[in-house]
């Protein structure tokens, strides 16, 4: 058996928790407390050096990032598959995937308002609005491209759930929780209205889990 | 056949670039310049209304997002393989690339250094230390994972080029460019000069294809 090390509020970890809980994965959670800096302690440094959650590690595997973590899951259990069966679809599923985990999520981490803290003296409200500039650069993309595919999909690329929803629904709950009317985006808000209909998007809710 | 819309000093770009170089693909390339902000005109936005390279296109699929990009070029060109033989492999492979991907490069882009001068009157020397913050985070990280693999390899994994090595490059390339001093960080070095002496890796170069 694994260990998913795991922060409930992280929104990359997140993303893990709802693709083993929809293959039914079974798998030991360790949390990781990133508000007491849990992550800088050195047991949690010789599993990922960079200090970021979450890491998937066995007796011969440790691994970070949210990505290559989903990838190695969906090659290790492929059912029910998070990749749709057309190469199409992969693409498109991986596209909104990238663009939620590479295009918003990086500027809008713990470590990057750190830094605008602390390095550049930047105040709350300018830090607020540097938050909310990147999700909405990010979401008003994504608005368009699945306009872009005609008739609103029930999910981000079709009928089924994919990686894309698995990245999209984390950072929608990022979003609500720091006040951004997410209906200014009715097909994002129509898909995750769609994915906390099921167990694994809900059961594995960071409110769910609890902290750490 | 395809187009790749492209910048030569797009580091997503040039990860492009390499694959398609690495594998033999035919294809038509698209200057796009970005410092001319041509990415903000209609035409290019019809193709991806983030105004961001790279974009693949035919006919029937328009793509943004590099990693998608290169994971759907994986599957319909996958010789050479640019991910590893082993599912272990893959996964790191996947990860360093997304290290890269996701935790250095969207925080050194030009959107963002155009919001921190702008938007929040960061100076010149600061945003340079911003850049070189986040790049020696990424280095750091991916010479402690490279280290944890024991005796080094040849290439990011192992002895044969994968994804990972198609993201690093174009990385050193930029950090190169801003002044960084490579040699500090001695697996990279290493990795980037059997890289370099590749023809998909230097033919491509930003200096090799210049403007735009």
């Amino acid at each position: 058996m694994f260990e998913l090390h795991d922060f409930s509020r992280s929104s990359a970890a997140y993303r893990v928790r709802i693709a083993l809980a929809y293959k039914g994965v079974d798998h030991q959670r360790v949390g990781v407390d990133l508000v007491r800096g849990e992550q800088h302690e050195a047991d949690f440094r010789s599993l990922n050096p960079q200090g970021l959650v979450p890491v998937y590690s066995d007796e011969t595997l440790h691994l970070s990032q949210s990505l290559a973590i989903l990838e190695y899951l969906e090659e290790r259990y492929p059912q029910p598959p998070l990749l749709p069966a057309s190469r199409e679809g992969r693409a498109r599923a991986r596209q909104l995937a990238s663009l939620v985990a590479c295009d918003v999520h990086p500027l809008n981490g713990f470590r990057v308002h750190v830094y605008l803290r602390d390095a550049l003296g930047v105040d709350m409200r300018r830090r607020r609005a540097w938050f909310l500039h990147w999700l909405a650069e990010g979401f008003d993309a994504i608005e368009l491209w699945l306009a872009a595919q005609g008739n609103p999909p029930r999910f981000c690329v079709g009928d089924a759930v994919s990686l894309a929803d698995v990245c999209l629904v984390p950072q929608v709950e990022v979003a609500r929780r720091n006040g951004l009317d997410v209906d200014d985006y009715p097909r994002i808000a129509a898909i995750e209205r769609a994915c906390m209909a099921l167990p694994a998007f809900r059961d594995t809710h960071p409110d769910v889990i609890g902290a750490p």
